[in-house]
């Protein structure tokens, strides 16, 4: 492992990370890429802590990829499931964090279909001042911190294998598609893209994209032009003059000469609540195929969180074209991604 | 670890507990409270044995807890869910046992809503001339062993933390609040509370006490009066003269001059079978508070097996005040109790 | 562990498996029950090895057989089970399997209630020429060969413990009953019989006898008539002329002078099919009691894969009498059946 200093305790968003932290992730990342690679997959880095999956909304795939990745560090792992639990006798969430904490958890990996929750376990922590860690795995519609940074080093390691670091994004052109409005893993996106000086285009049907944007647009009448947001209330805002946030209601101007292609999970619930016409129409408006690619960059990568709804967020024939899909890849990185952040909050324990 | 002679083979009851193996247990659970402040927490005596949690109730905490005690002693742990199991097909709760016998369970830990199911496996077991042990983790409203022995230790190393043990309790008052009737907390409370020579005094509205108790009281007339009750054939009996067990039906003669409160959870369906008026006249009648609290002696600590249903039992505030309130020391205790019974049960297997 | 050369890649059936392939698993199996009698019972073989149990179809027992076996080996474990997972969120079953592959599994234990989904992930993993092993823990109404292969374990370590191979079972009278149409335990079992030159005898109602089968005893408008069959297509078929597979639709003759009864599981839900008239009369009928084994020869032995319907496919009594009964031993055969297919598929890993 580098080594490193490392001195934040919770993970919880990344709105205030720093090119060092980014960095460290990355390059601790890399590292435990490279172990997965040996023989024995196994490091005795954690042993003897237990990281508890707290998932009161369900997730199997992102819960067995912080399992997997707490056992590659020989962590002992405990999973709360909240169908199965004692929340509906009455107790709140932070008395089931506690009652964790006071079982020996080190970390707490915490995901609620509410926003916030993993930051109010983390004050309720620090106010107690113990030294557990509360690591975001996807809160509401406000973040999920561990996907953005799988991202992130699926692409930087995709252009530097060797030392994958934030400034390769620079100057990058990457496009986030589709249901911006409700997408956590589009907010913690934007925070790490932009954090890299690449040029970030987001592209959603008006309804997806967040409230006051979707009115400016709809009050201007018009129906395809770009625009730079400076500012928004709501959402992540570019901290330098480089920092630019594109947006559109149409596809086509994000996809022209893009590097990258970030497409995000469409819930279909959305159309129920006339959100969207149907989700051919939006296959047909928004969906990503490699038609529609050969408006970026040759080289183009897409990307998606999943799981994904094949035929309507993207093509299944492109979903599976090794050429153009990281999809594979972003699971991959996530087990060495989420190594480095269990590594990070955790070696500094007991 | 102490060294010890340990006799009993399955933990189903403390009925018949003698006091040597109360003190056995405290120690070990002390010496297993230290194991669990260093920074490997972890010991390999039971390394190669398998624990199998076989919870036909559901209990996220109660089953988190047995988990991780088994893994900080390494063994192998199996988690059956009767929910997601074979039992809706049409599988018997011994055969199911036998199940997990045949595979190579060492030790079961068992759960169920009907009292008596693991005095049943075990007699199964023992019929069978297997080496496996049962650990009863509670069954209907019969017992609840290890959140008693919890509780005991929570108790006795507050007292004195360097040698916890029974004797420390002699002559203190030791209030035991709720739903009496239906607690299996309460009846394993209650055996190893006689046996340690404290005085023990139960507070319950008439309709949550149990039958026989109940009954005499409203025949009585009485509203307020304190009952010795020397024996009764539904509920554990003093073996001793010097056991006494009292009874109220108002709170305030059991929080007078008492050293330690025990609140017991209230089951909200208890409502609606009528037992209670509401939840808001229940919490104003028997819920603590640090008002009423003020009846008890200076350095009164309040204790719940949880989950706290806050405002009913006991009032949030309290709850969450370090100066009064065990219920997180209990959480930690039952890390380290559960790892000493299953440390004495397994470590002669083999 | 016996040096052994081992070529097969996944486990899906029995139906090319060689009289070595059946050896080797049967010797290595023998070690593993050795392993298991030792005081520990673990070893390395697959340390750092990931082995993900996809039960898309909910099985506790089956499940915890794997990742007692998995954990023995000192793999690490991941248990996917279909209801809390995200296929309901639209991802295809071979998408899931991709994201455990991305995530570093190397062994894929599948269960599913559709024939063939095992092939298909196997066939999957080996287009995109990834390493990745699948063993089908049973799909729909084809194959369950673990568990044939256990039942093959079972009865070739009683006959000769020392040294269970397939010819100890040539000439042997062994009877399958029950229903035979929908079992995929009969399916693997038929072939793994028929390979070791058994005389195989299947008994079951006209209804619940393979399509084919049935319209032919049916047409032939016989009652109690015996047949040879060499040949079905929809069915396994002996391969030399020594192999004699037989049919009836009466139990008595398939019991006459039988070494082994292997009973199977009948689904409840077969009666509302209108497939059977009521449970006690097939019980009368096709269910295994002591009486009935008096037909067999003197020391014959009873199977059942489990759980078993008591009073249905055999009687209370039967089931728990340890002359009789080999229900307990097929469970610990699992264990050790288990480890040595996955130690056979994980050991040339990596």
């Amino acid at each position: 492992m580098p080594t490193t200093t490392w001195n934040r305790h919770h993970i919880l968003s990344l709105a205030d990370f720093t090119t060092t932290e980014y960095d460290t992730v990355l390059q601790t990342a890399a590292s435990f890429q490279e172990v997965l690679s040996r023989r024995t997959k196994k490091v005795p880095t954690l042993q003897g802590q237990v990281v508890a999956n707290l998932f009161f909304e369900p997730s199997t795939r992102t819960r067995s990829s912080f399992e997997i990745a707490a056992k590659r560090l020989s962590a002992d792992t405990l999973n709360f499931a909240a169908a199965t639990s004692s929340m509906t006798k009455g107790e709140t969430i932070l008395d089931t964090a506690k009652t964790y904490l006071a079982m020996g958890t080190d970390i707490m990996v915490v995901r609620h279909r509410e926003a916030g929750v993993p930051n109010a376990i983390a004050a309720e922590m620090d106010r107690l001042g113990v030294k557990v860690s509360v690591l975001n795995a996807g809160d509401g519609q406000h973040e999920h911190p561990s996907q953005a940074l799988l991202d992130l080093f699926t692409i930087c390691t995709l252009i530097d294998p060797a030392s994958p670091r934030l400034d390769l994004l620079k100057g990058k052109k990457i496009a986030i598609v589709g249901d911006i409005l409700h997408s956590r893993v589009a907010r913690s996106n934007i925070w790490s893209l932009i954090a890299s000086d690449a040029e970030v285009h987001l592209a959603a049907p008006p309804t997806l994209l967040p409230k006051l944007f979707a009115e400016f647009l709809l009050e201007s009448g018009v129906r395809s032009q770009e625009f730079i947001i400076s500012s928004s209330p709501s959402f992540p805002t570019p901290h330098s003059p480089n920092q630019q946030l594109f947006l559109h209601w149409q596809l086509e101007p994000a996809l022209q000469n893009a590097d990258f292609v970030m497409t995000l999970r469409l819930q279909k619930e959305r159309m129920t609540a006339h959100l969207l016409p149907s989700l051919r129409e939006y296959h047909q408006l928004f969906g990503i195929t490699r038609t529609k690619l050969q408006l970026c960059k040759p080289n183009v990568k897409v990307l998606h969180p999943g799981p994904v709804n094949r035929g309507v967020e993207i093509s299944s024939e492109l979903m599976d074209d090794p050429e153009f899909s990281l999809i594979q890849s972003q699971v991959t990185s996530g087990v060495a991604v989420r190594m480095a952040l269990l590594y990070l909050l955790g070696s500094g324990k007991a």
